[in-house]
């Protein structure tokens, strides 16, 4: 018998389910039995990615590839406004999701949470796979007890759908945490020229610059009395995200319940 | 008779002023005359900034000082409160004003355009005295022609009074007059937190960064295909700004109309 | 007759090269008409790129290609130990040569413009074809004539094979001809660490960074009283050149002598 | 009986020595009790710094300083080539000492470390007593595991007298402790520049930048496939180390043995 774990990919035509199929297809230890991808309906995945050997069906629909091709796990890229109806699909049928799309809210995630329970599957919610993007965060919230003043500038291409960065959000959260308890300064200001000063999360404000050329990048600035901590992230492409995806797929194998980013799951 | 051009400086008592005061005070083609700054009224130079030789009587009122000390050139580091009015005053009475305080909108400016021209004398407008600013906007606009996507990060000290800064305005004016003509891409983006995208002037977002520990930072981006170009600029003192604040003085000794920009007195 | 430039590459095989295939192949006034890479000997282009209409063959040999493929220009990406052997090739032929490969040095440089003048051709050598760095450079020039304290940081991935970068070198050259005459600054430091302090050309240190996840990246930092101008390029994927590898081919038909960096065809 | 420990700071008139002076002053913990600086000899403290209230004479020795005021701590912002002997008399004679002057090496690290034993105090060496750098090494130490190819740019005004800095050679060493074990890449590299690839502390490449107007700024930049991390930390003015140094001499009270890097004393 066959003792690799089971995979499917949805959104497998976009960039980011492109690379993971190659990733899932090249792991010794996994072994790739579903695709889903509206766009290449009808198809075989080895006429739309050109990657030999790959003879697997392009399924239109979640569950119908599911019902025929039992996958213990799915990974979702696909995109925001698809993401909640296919994760409610995935748990429903009693198998465990990872999720790498961003733009669930948190009704969505305790619905989600909730379903997984019932299901007895597991659920994984990873804004970002990036393994250096998730030290930053992780190093970030540490910093924000010894500094509690900090704004995070996220930088992306101009091609993103969203913002922030579900990164950026993340990150604020964290350091929201840390920051429990501790009573935001009062800066006096006139702000003249209305959303200069970033969007705020709780205490941290959040900038998003958008340009063509960039890819995704993120600082995180601390300021103290004389002094500035930075930690900087850049993710130069989509290679740099399939180790951490690999790596999910493997921790989420047989866990239940529900987990929320990659640091979690070191 | 003294050729050294007879010098008074307004809000002498502030950060920026002292170091005026001083570097005036240090310039052999400089006269110091005259000192305003109402925190100092009764008080000798002498006793507030501990500078000795500096005897001079600190006036309370712009008016009164100009009539009894004849200067032929104000500076004004005030507040974005003072600034029209005093810079009025100063025109009103035949001399020549500098201005380093920020938040003259443009109806102000035109208004003081048009007594400087009335009255015969000159005023420059500086919203940043540090010659590598003048730099960097220089080089933004240059820029600009070839990279139209862009946007300007600017980060300050947490005590600064108004966002953004007037170095940045200034920098996304000269970058927009650049631009013009270059309609601006369309970008369909879900901004999730109001804010988050910064502020826009025209076709440049600005962002604004306030954190205890900085100085006085900028960063414009432009961005093209698979490349970005990235022009900073750091003041770490008030030092930084002195070579400009006397070039400015020497320029304008004797110049009528409106200035503004160092950049236009290069 | 056929109004298009008559184009060969070089190094076809490389991944400059074959970027510079595609871009060549799809622009309507350049007509691509041979190719040299001995890793594809005996192939034809469609088979070792993928890309469907390129039936060309692959030559081995420059020499050979040039009198069986008549192109007017030849864009070289090959190796820092076969460029100057080819340019010399492509220039006695009396054929055009654009140079994208680093390594020549000053004496083979003087060698090639010697014998464009003689063929009556032209060679164009380009250290880098990014617009956003050629800018660069031009501003640290003009930079350095207000801010004669500068050092280069230039940053790439660990595989590039030649430190420093030919942008570095191009650089530092640029700001030592602006900074003719200007004594160095006598700094006292004991170096404990050799080579901490970077190379120094001339009064220029530059210090090279390799690591895996970069792509190619450059700051110029001048340091003045108080302040500091940083000019940085990111350069992100290797299409950010193809607009100056075209643009060079462009302005290189029909025009005779050395030209040497693209700042020099804008 | 007064309650407060007794300290005193050699070095005094030196950049740190003087903000050392004005934060132990300041602090009601800690009771000043000598100073030295050979100078200010035969100066009182308050002639010498315009600070009321401090009347203390400057010694111009350590030892006789040390027998006239009876410090329980001695803090040295001396330099390179007297730290050592400094260090030496000030724990012969039974005294602990916080030495936050660079310079030490190692055979002179374990000789100060053996005269603490013998003689039971303690000694602290702190290359750095910024909270944010010492957060920066830490997060450094951590970041090496996951991304073992690293290098350090470290920035300073070009007045320092060492390079590389003390704090970039402890975060090598830091991070060179996280690598032990792992083998370096191998990459074939011509360097054209010598110098320009940096100094190598073991696995971890160190470059460092002088130039006027800068403060103390370091990078590690970590590379892995298609990512880069980056830890940056700035020191604006030495504001910043008091907190550190307060902390320092407060921890080391009664304490005995060598503790290097403020890390160790968090």
């Amino acid at each position: 018998m066959d003792a690799r774990v089971r995979v499917a990919v949805a959104g497998a035509l976009g960039k980011m389910g492109q690379e993971t199929v190659k990733a899932v297809f090249g792991d010794d230890e996994l072994l790739l039995v579903g695709i889903v991808d509206p766009k290449g309906q009808g198809k075989r995945l080895s006429e739309a990615l050109a990657i030999s050997g790959l003879e697997l069906p392009i399924h239109y629909d979640v569950a119908e590839m599911i019902d025929d091709c039992k996958p213990e796990i799915v990974i979702d890229f696909t995109t925001p406004h698809t993401v909640y109806s296919n994760a409610r699909t995935i748990l429903s049928r009693g198998v465990t999701a990872i999720i790498g799309t961003t733009g669930l809210n948190e009704f969505e995630l305790q619905q989600l949470e909730t379903l997984a329970g019932e299901k007895e599957v597991g659920i994984a919610v990873i804004p970002n796979f990036a393994i250096g993007a998730v030290l930053m965060m992780k190093f970030a919230k540490e910093a924000a007890r010894y500094f509690p003043n900090v704004e995070i500038i996220e930088l992306h291409h101009d091609q993103k759908l969203d913002a922030p960065s579900g990164t950026a959000v993340k990150t604020a959260e964290m350091i929201n945490e840390a920051l429990a308890g501790i009573p935001p300064r009062a800066v006096q200001e006139t702000v003249k020229l209305p959303g200069c000063r970033g969007g705020a999360l709780e205490g941290v404000r959040v900038h998003s610059v958008r340009l063509p050329g960039l890819v995704a990048h993120q600082e995180v600035i601390f300021g103290g009395p004389g002094q500035a901590l930075t930690i900087r992230h850049d993710s130069y492409n989509r290679e740099s995200f399939m180790p951490g995806v690999l790596l999910a797929v493997k921790k989420m194998a047989g866990r239940k319940g529900m987990v929320y980013g990659l640091e979690n799951l070191l």
